[in-house]
């Protein structure tokens, strides 16, 4: 027999923890659509040649693939000496789980370019895979919840951003939510101020690890690719910094002249007026450590994090000017972000925010004495849902405390009690399950006493 | 450079597509609470053991398998002679992907059963996943939207879910739907009765294909299981009867007596009484043929479906008496239906019931001439939004009649013009982009506006 058990580093959701993550969800949906994002789904299955190399080679690794069905093996030769687990992987798989919610959009715009309105914003909330050792908060199967705009370079987009964060906080009550941004042209101009003009990548990837390693350990790498770098000039810059029009000033000052400060300044100080405009009370860091490993942004960039959940970033992003450009389809500008939708459940929880758990969707629990008050519990039901009253009845029948004992484990706020003597008057009793006070109602009345709960 | 294409036999969502599923989703869900059912979710994998062995031999080949990650070929001979698809397969996967949604239920409660308060209600809305040869309306990845309740034996179940087909087809526009109910206990009897008492399972095989071959293609197959067997007797029974106390009666008269009957017939009127009670117009049929091939149904069988669209059954279900015995949990009596989103989808598209879909979510697109007046715009989006006003802002400063266009496209039914004379009066224009009628109103006379239209 087999055990009732689930691959690991995945989880069902039981109606709990499906109440919270509906709210979760909801809360960030409706903020999506007030600011013109439109939703699209795609499937769970991409093909391999989509998926591989758009992760670096760890993210290959991390790929689920599936096998080809039917005979997969037809077409192999296993006598072949030169087998391996990756020269096999050709002739078997050719699908594997999304990664990301990301390459899947690029692909969906090329793929139905023709039928987009450009600037096209969508919305995507699904989940994706990934074959990642598990541990605490992090899984094999998880949900991701990303707004982009793809089609224009308008700084409007990042001030949309910007204004979707501090909304979706607010709405979730984490108004103690830290933004930061940095912008990579930024990171361009230190790297080369610094001496690290020929090796961004290398030092995106080494500045990347700050919060893991500190700095002894990053100017270790640092020291690997450029032995005379300018430490003293670098941890002056990689800081915390406000983002404000003094701060823009200083850097221009400080960081040596090139096309991409000018750029990185000029957008940086598009996105201060702007919000100084909109006086928007907006918790922002200019954070220039902020690195953002996926090689394919290129201009702003964003974290955020509740700093005090003791939980890391809860959500990322930036602006990518050529992501379509590997499926073939140049110069789309976009500009994206990502909410982990089970790190912020898990804050939520933490902080107890959110819809009472407790308490269920259903208003009332109909219990009955016997046949007759049964049948007249079933009638009353359908009257009540007639109104969009959600009840349950109890479906056997049981002793009326094992009726009650259902409903206060369920969290159901009321019960109705129809008994002989009821019957005959046309009225029923309902009983608060909290305070324990009860009437004696009609059914018109019930049902629009229930109505009016919360 | 990769091709931007999908798999064969799934399918991306746009927008217009989700705001039909969403709103057929929504409505299904709307339903399934009022009736007190409680939602859950699944992972898209389940260890191979759970899922192979349950949907028959065709199925173990439908599924799709998902390698094992990391090095999967390690620990394989690949030098032994035997080695096929079919033993290998055992070394290099050990997971799947969720093929229905009854099986990780079952899977679920038995996993659970410390924390359930039975009986449970449960409703799970997710996509499954079949290798089956894509064609018009079968898809690789499809969803289904189940609603199940287990640890009763309790018929009123079956009243509840012959009620949420009422309720879902009425608020659909569907009220043209037909149910199908059989008892599977009913036709075990007629098996017995023609001549098949030792071989049901095939009986049921048989009968459950004649919608495809007909009773020709079917009599050839139960020729070969009895060759004597009372083809007028099966014939004269399995037709589509009116489910009511008088044809239960009849059939009580020419079926053989058994205990399978006497249940069948007990069940049966018990719906009768309880239908004739609730005073529900509901358009139910006794089809005798139904059989619903898979073998965990041991009860009540559904199968629903809209005659005229040409579309087949868009739900089915039933009741099972032993679904988690499998799993290790006897005694367990549950009954439960699904619905298939996409017929339903294709069907309400062929009506054009449901939403506008050529309306998206977005109220209005505010236009703007210059950078002053872009400006003003995005004061005015951030004034409407805070109202819980949804509208865009066309994010690049473009000719009036290329934003115009936008709004059209994306069916956004109203435009907000910001000119320098409107600035400085504190007004804006509002066009209506149905009619073309123009009013210039204050930014709070807009938001009483727009928060009042559909």
């Amino acid at each position: 027999m087999p055990e009732a058990g689930i691959p690991k580093g995945t989880r069902d959701f039981s109606p709990q923890q499906m109440r919270l993550r509906q709210y979760l969800i909801q809360t960030i949906t409706k903020v999506y659509e007030l600011f013109g994002f439109q939703p699209i789904e795609t499937p769970a299955m991409e093909n391999l040649s989509t998926l591989l190399g758009k992760y670096g080679e760890e993210g290959d690794k991390l790929l689920f693939k599936v096998l080809n069905s039917g005979d997969y093996l037809s077409g192999t030769d296993l006598n072949d000496p030169g087998l391996t687990s990756q020269s096999l992987l050709r002739n078997i798989s050719s699908k594997g789980l999304r990664y990301d919610l990301t390459i899947p959009f690029a692909r969906y715009v090329v793929q139905h370019r023709n039928e987009i309105t450009f600037p096209f914003r969508r919305y995507q909330i699904q989940p994706v895979w990934r074959a990642d050792r598990p541990q605490k908060g992090r899984y094999r199967e998880f949900w991701q919840c990303d707004a982009d705009v793809i089609g224009t370079d308008s700084l409007m987009s990042e001030l949309d951003l910007i204004q979707i964060y501090h909304r979706v906080f607010n709405d979730l009550g984490l108004a103690d939510y830290v933004l930061r941004i940095n912008h990579r042209k930024l990171l361009e101009a230190i790297a080369g101020h610094c001496g690290f003009g020929d090796h961004f990548r290398d030092f995106t990837v080494a500045i990347d690890k700050l919060d893991k390693i500190g700095w002894e350990g990053v100017d270790g790498e640092l020291l690997s690719i450029n032995p005379r770098f300018n430490s003293n000039a670098l941890h002056q810059l990689l800081q915390k910094w406000e983002l404000n029009s003094e701060t823009l000033a200083r850097l221009k000052d400080e960081i040596t002249a090139s096309e991409s400060l000018s750029k990185a300044l000029e957008d940086l100080g598009y996105i201060v007026d702007g919000l100084r405009q909109l006086d928007l009370p907006v918790q922002l860091e200019l954070d220039l450590s902020l690195a953002r490993g996926l090689d394919y942004y290129t201009g702003c960039i964003f974290e955020a994090l509740i700093p005090s959940s003791g939980i890391g970033s809860v959500s990322g992003g930036g602006r990518y000017d050529d992501l379509t450009g590997v499926f073939g389809l140049k110069d789309m500008s976009g500009v994206g972000i990502s909410f982990g939708i089970d790190r912020l459940y898990d804050i939520l929880l933490q902080r107890e925010l959110g819809p009472n758990l407790s308490r269920g969707h259903v208003h009332a629990l109909i219990c009955h004495f016997d046949e007759p008050s049964f049948a007249e519990g079933m009638k009353l039901a359908a009257f009540l849902r007639a109104g969009n009253v959600p009840v349950e009845l109890y479906p056997e029948i049981r002793k009326i405390k094992k009726q009650m004992d259902y409903a206060n484990k369920c969290g159901i706020p009321f019960v109705i009690l129809i008994g002989s003597e009821e019957i005959q008057m046309g009225q029923v009793r309902l009983k608060n399950m909290l305070n324990g006070e009860q009437e004696l109602l009609t059914p018109e009345q019930i049902r629009t006493k229930l109505s009016n709960i919360a």
